[in-house]
């Protein structure tokens, strides 16, 4: 029996997914949270509903990776980690460098280590995971899929921002976007749902979560994103404030006397739905909030939307039209207010949901009305399947 | 005879028009440029086509403005200055105070003053000019003209970044917008064009020169507009940035050893099309290249279009539809290609302009074909004359 394990580590998380293979059955999956704080936490589920939860602390990722392989034994989930043949970790940052995903060697190793700089949250801790997994797992098929790669290929004019060129050229300084392997999963089910080929297709998928973007697909390609050099920018986030005047951030920089370093900080989690509504980053409180007349919260809101419809304009100006938007992820999939409130706002486009049909969460369906000119599709995304994905056409093209 | 001069002050340039009234007759107008450097010069035309020039050092705004006033007398474009009933300033920064043109008094230059902050550029410029031409012109109705003021009323979701909201409310960190007057002034000629009140009207109007701003007017009202916090946001501009992800400002930062506000200033004067370009700031020169083959004059030349055409398609979103969009400015006026590649890119919308209309410099025209859904016009700003007019208002409202 063969199993393949899809692993994400973040800042201070560790996420993991196991299916069986070739059924694509998913065995086991699990979450270690708290990464490095006094307490963490773990939550492993498996078999028939089975459940494991724990509350230790976690020193590093080291320890976590540690923690989740000796569970995949200890709870019986696999006898021996042979039956594990590939592996797929998720790596935020690829650079300009990773334009698909790659076979795991020790020069991929220190290329993900040099552009590390590019995520310093998330690339070491996905370094340390590769690493656990190959000492313990030597022999599988691992492989990593970058959160990157998607948006690398982009057209230069929407990729590069109108600085010195110098800037790209010595610094890298360009649009690098995020959560590829998302877009790249709910465009390629769009396709599917449509009855389309994706290379006749223009699609604006919207993954909001806690973290956000945009993107404009034309053709199967990233076009263009809402995420720059740094997933800071873009749309209004949980904690993070997406575009915002740099001149605004030098200008409070000074008021403040702190650091750059410590005004992107405050950009990243302090701001967003949190830093506006002073009251919560998360979409639910705002929604429940607002409704009870909370003007904070209401204007949060209001800018949250406002925003996703902003780029869905600039994106249809972009492509010259489009055959479909795309909800997905936390917000996306769950909140039936906000997709009520996105579309009602892009009417003009002839964007039109069904009521009726809206009253879902986590369920791939066609929202929209008959007579929508543009098609309005709700896909629960599947980054885990993806890199799954990812694997078995690297196998092939490798011939194994 | 009555006369009222309109007077607008740079951070290195003094600009004026002086206008018979009523007929609003321009009898002369002049710059004078350099301000502050070792050599100035100074271009005044007047009278039947007369023109004075002249190279000669002006130490400050102070020296420019009474050089000017001198040049009046002994040009014989006044005999008196009695003759100069009324004078009009453009102040860039008027805060979140100034939700309309003011007259002066002692507390409004008190207030310019405290805003400073805002524009420490121009600001300063301003008051000097003001108060120089206070001291000349003691009895003369004498008006200031806020760039922002326009947008100051502006929805508040569109007005605020998802920053943490105390920003605003201690700093005043919010969008000001820029270029107010022009927009203003060329929305109120749309109505006119299109024989609809401004009331009934959704416009787009893209003042287009060295600096840029696109605004969405509704009902009149500015609804939301591309430059922000500082002039510096936005779309691409001959030397200015537009928006960038301020994660990558932080980054170079780190990478070149400056301060924040170094870094601020490269994105302002070495960054848009001249720092992607490598070449020049000029539409002129990047066009001519760009038709010659320099790859780095088509990126900059594409970057600045696509950004266009972004704010466009945002603002159609926004406002849920457009009756107009507005070529304005230097730019905007006067280049053929430019108009062509903005509005072939907006053909989706039902946007169409006549190539040969098109074929014009400077003149009011719509410039669309019969079928287009959304008119394109090309309206030449006079913000000096939008002056005259709110001191002709401000006049009549305070019974004078």
């Amino acid at each position: 029996m063969s199993k393949t394990i899809a692993v994400n580590a973040g800042s201070s998380t560790l996420k993991f997914k196991l299916f069986d293979m070739p059924s694509e059955d998913v065995v086991a999956e699990g979450t270690i949270e708290r990464i490095g704080e006094k307490m963490g936490h773990a939550k492993i589920k498996y078999g028939d509903g089975q459940k494991h939860e724990e509350e230790k602390p976690f020193a590093d990722h080291g320890a976590a990776v540690n923690y989740l392989l000796d569970q995949l034994i200890d709870l019986g989930i696999v006898k021996s980690y042979d039956e594990i043949t590939a592996v797929g970790h998720r790596v935020v940052a690829g650079g300009e460098f990773f334009k698909d995903s790659a076979v795991i060697n020790d020069d991929v190793i220190k290329k993900i280590d040099e552009l590390s700089e590019y995520a310093p949250l998330h690339d070491p801790a996905e370094l340390i995971g590769i690493k656990a997994f190959r000492k313990v797992l030597p022999n599988a098929f691992a492989v990593a899929v970058f959160d990157t790669s998607f948006h690398v290929n982009m057209p230069k004019m929407n990729a590069l921002y109108s600085v010195p060129y110098e800037w790209y050229e010595k610094y890298g300084a360009r649009k690098y976007g995020a959560h590829g392997t998302s877009h790249r999963y709910v465009a390629g089910r769009a396709a599917k749902m449509l009855g389309k080929p994706l290379k006749d297709l223009k699609l604006i998928t919207m993954h909001i979560g806690a973290g956000a973007s945009i993107t404009a697909i034309k053709g199967g390609k990233s076009y263009d994103t809402s995420m720059g050099f740094s997933p800071l920018a873009g749309i209004t986030m949980a904690t993070r404030s997406g575009d915002v005047d740099p001149s605004l951030v030098a200008f409070v920089q000074e008021k403040l006397g702190v650091s750059s370093q410590e005004m992107i900080s405050i950009l990243n989690h302090k701001s967003g739905l949190l830093g506006i509504s002073q009251l919560s980053p998360d979409m639910r409180d705002i929604l429940a909030a607002a409704d009870k007349g909370n003007d904070q919260a209401q204007l949060a809101l209001d800018m949250y939307v406002n925003r996703i419809v902003r780029y869905v304009g600039a994106y249809i100006a972009e492509m010259g039209g489009a055959d479909a938007i795309v909800f997905t992820a936390g917000v996306g999939e769950n909140s039936i207010p906000v997709r009520k409130l996105v579309t009602d706002k892009l009417a003009y486009f002839g964007i039109k949901i069904d009521q009726e049909k809206n009253k879902c969460h986590g369920v791939e369906r066609d929202l929209s009305t008959d007579d929508a000119k543009i098609k309005t599709l709700l896909i629960p995304t599947n980054e885990e399947l993806m890199i799954v994905h990812d694997i078995e056409r690297l196998k092939k093209e490798q011939g194994k």
